[in-house]
């Protein structure tokens, strides 16, 4: 839950639980220098959980929060993975996918290209190539979003999705895009990242998870990583290091978003 | 607190807090695989505070628990430093003291060897001398007591103290000794670690910084880190790196004990 | 090339290269503390080179050397993997393989389970399952021998093969076996490393890839990568992300080994 | 020495030194993607060497590179420091120095405020507070200027000096002066970085050690590290702990250029 601060809010919703017979197992606060609270409550039940009778009790005592409560029941999350040519990003998330470690199904993968159709095809999951040649991009995103909707994604992943996404279609999914972008953001914004590393001479590359909202590179950063390089490193080089980041960086974030750990306020996150 | 986990305990905790105009700053649980339950609470209060009320009000409600509570009134911890002749940890220690930027105040240094006196001296810190030459260890360790006790610290910090430590001794600052181990413990434990580390040719080094209790080299470990090395590290190149790391180490595991984060749970440490 | 140290060895062997109109393009050298001296250098060559006389040079100028000289005709090692029933070593050699950023050739791979059989199949790779079940240790190993032998590989990878090989197997291929050790030796040798870790309740976990010699985690180590853990990891948490540590590590490793970037000096190794 | 890659450079250095009785301890070369060839050669001689024999056999020998030629004599460089309030950097240096772990003279410390003069004295060190007050830009550098001449320093190392450089005075000290910059670059350029990323919630800070040439913040970096952050820090948090990150990456860069381990190289470096 998250709204402003107030006294005794702890209280309040650990009476209810109380009351409702279930036993607190992870309980996180966080409250911003702004005074805005955020909580995250698991919580489990020896006896046969009423989940309206807690929500409505809840809103009782708490009534102008924000609360999001989930039951067990439906656990992994629904998501539809987009990418372009490279497969580092989605190899490693099919791969957990096909041996269960993903806290996620993934109902299919959309792709501006078909280089990786044979790779998806290998792990049963629909692939879809919807080209952006001859298109506007506008033509273009209403043509992915048709090849989306049918799945009902709760998440959409941005595997290495090599293309800038409208406002428009960014307003679909509000808070429900995950991107990776190749960069310590913020520096190094736009296309070519690991050139301009190799040109300033970092001794320090990195990759960064984030929602996407209006702005492609600036959306809430959810996980970042980083990894030393040297002089000895071409432009090629860091490219070649930073995907291993980048693929580390995307599955750590995703796992923290598919567990709903991840709360967003503002440009930041809060992860409980 | 901490305690067996039950049904109710943050509830319980959290209506004491708010019957008493108390507002939770930070809070932090953990319940162990075991069922031992640990929370740490952060409040204010705008009013005058009635800190034997609120404790009793606690005691009633969760009686069979280990309470700790403190309030702010005395917030820097009273230490006294133990070391032998190596500088780079109280060096670091005595310039963040010195510059109000520990959570401690360094009442006296104590030492088998005189070879820091000058420079502790510098900041104006009285410096016992207590050589160990023609004491057994019993009669040495009765003389350091003798030096430590008018100070009555409430913890002992053993920055680079090269002796090794009696069960009796020990047992007179329980779970109150901080000790920094020149190793990623458990490897390498006992004399010149870095000689073994090389021997072994690992590519990383690192250093721990823990709880003593009779065991020297195993009590709760609080922090740990660590530094990459090459083939090209000398046995004494990594111990000047390892150095950084136990100084980093040290000061990093001092600020979390002295901001009574730190529960001793058996041989692990909880930090909340 | 490898030696005791001597005036001139690096004078005397760009010598060679320079008469034979070679253009060294890295270069690296290091001397042990005891005197030996290692050296690899790269070099390219505009006209057709002829190894054998370049060759019969260097052994002309620096005779009781070791010289290991590699034309680039053939690049990638020959590998066949070894593994029990874990995947995630594994998958992501077979995916760099799949999509060609690994510098070796996977002819096969050898298991004493089926559990990994369809997902190795993906990729077009042998897969030939020897069980243990009712085979002497001597028995089992002879078994696993007669199906790598076809494939005469270069290189063993032991992708987290969890039997222990006899040093009469490891014989055969001398300096030759990679294991990835699920631990930051020397720390938490044997069985369930991340069992002790939880224990002992260290605050940072790592994973070792070495050559195997008669001691299965005793070989000289190639690299090592660690991971924070907290409190709140539980053994099977740690675990599960000492995983991706020990896939990183292995990867890494096994980048090294194939461009001949290792020199086994001892019970250490020397990367240049 | 560096200069445009050409065959034999190698072998022309070892001739020379091999000639001169000159045995060489540690030897790394480097040619960047654009030809430029770098080379560090450390050699030692048993017998009395002739140093301008052997420079002059080199520049024989290269006739056309930059070489640079230095005997042992001389080792540890002459230094000036300048600050201006804050005492993490300043400190850890003058540790250092004080106990002989730093490979250089600190001669004096020159800061536009006195608020370090009683900390910096204390090692017996002088300490010239020039205030900027009243002054122009021009007016300060040059008084900066006339405290810092007569010292005749070999680098200068801006600790913390919050003062922006005229190109005026940069020029009189060509990749002489080292800085440490409050922030990972190249993000977050400017005032107040500990801020910014607050703002923008990252979760990584960092800290850059570089040369500094017209431009401030643009110099080529020297040395870099990063440190993690949560939504839990405040800027102030963040500006702390950065401040942990700043001292290392200084210390650590100006035992890199004291030990003439770096090449400048366009806008980066080459370390050898």
């Amino acid at each position: 839950m998250e709204g402003p601060d107030a006294k005794g809010l702890i209280y309040h919703v650990t009476k209810v639980l109380y009351k409702n017979e279930c036993n607190v197992i992870r309980q996180d606060e966080y409250v911003s220098p702004s005074g805005q609270f955020f909580m995250r409550t698991e919580f489990e039940s020896a006896d046969e959980l009423n989940p309206e009778k807690v929500l409505q009790d809840l809103r009782t005592r708490v009534p102008d929060e924000r609360i999001r409560f989930r039951t067990n029941a439906k656990k992994k999350k629904d998501v539809v993975i987009l990418c372009t040519k490279e497969h580092h990003c989605i190899s490693d998330l099919l791969t957990r996918f096909h041996f269960n470690e993903l806290d996620a199904n993934i109902l299919a993968v959309v792709s501006n290209y078909d280089v990786l159709e044979p790779f998806v095809s290998k792990f049963g999951i629909p692939f879809h190539t919807v080209s952006h040649e001859g298109l506007t991009r506008e033509e273009h995103e209403e043509a992915v979003f048709k090849a989306i909707e049918p799945y009902q994604p709760e998440y959409l992943v941005l595997a290495k999705y090599m293309r800038i996404l409208t406002p428009n279609f960014v307003e679909k999914y509000p808070n429900k895009i995950v991107n990776i972008h190749h960069s310590f953001l913020p520096a190094f914004i736009g296309a070519n990242p690991y050139r301009q590393a190799y040109d300033r001479g970092v001794k320090i590359i990195g990759a960064t998870a984030h929602f996407v909202n209006n702005d492609l590179d600036d959306g809430p950063i959810i996980a970042q990583d980083v990894k030393r390089v040297s002089h000895r490193f071409t432009a090629k080089d860091m490219s070649r290091e930073g995907k291993d980041v980048e693929k580390t960086v995307l599955t750590k974030a995703l796992k923290l978003v598919f567990n709903d750990r991840v709360f967003i306020y503002g440009n930041r996150t809060i992860i409980l």
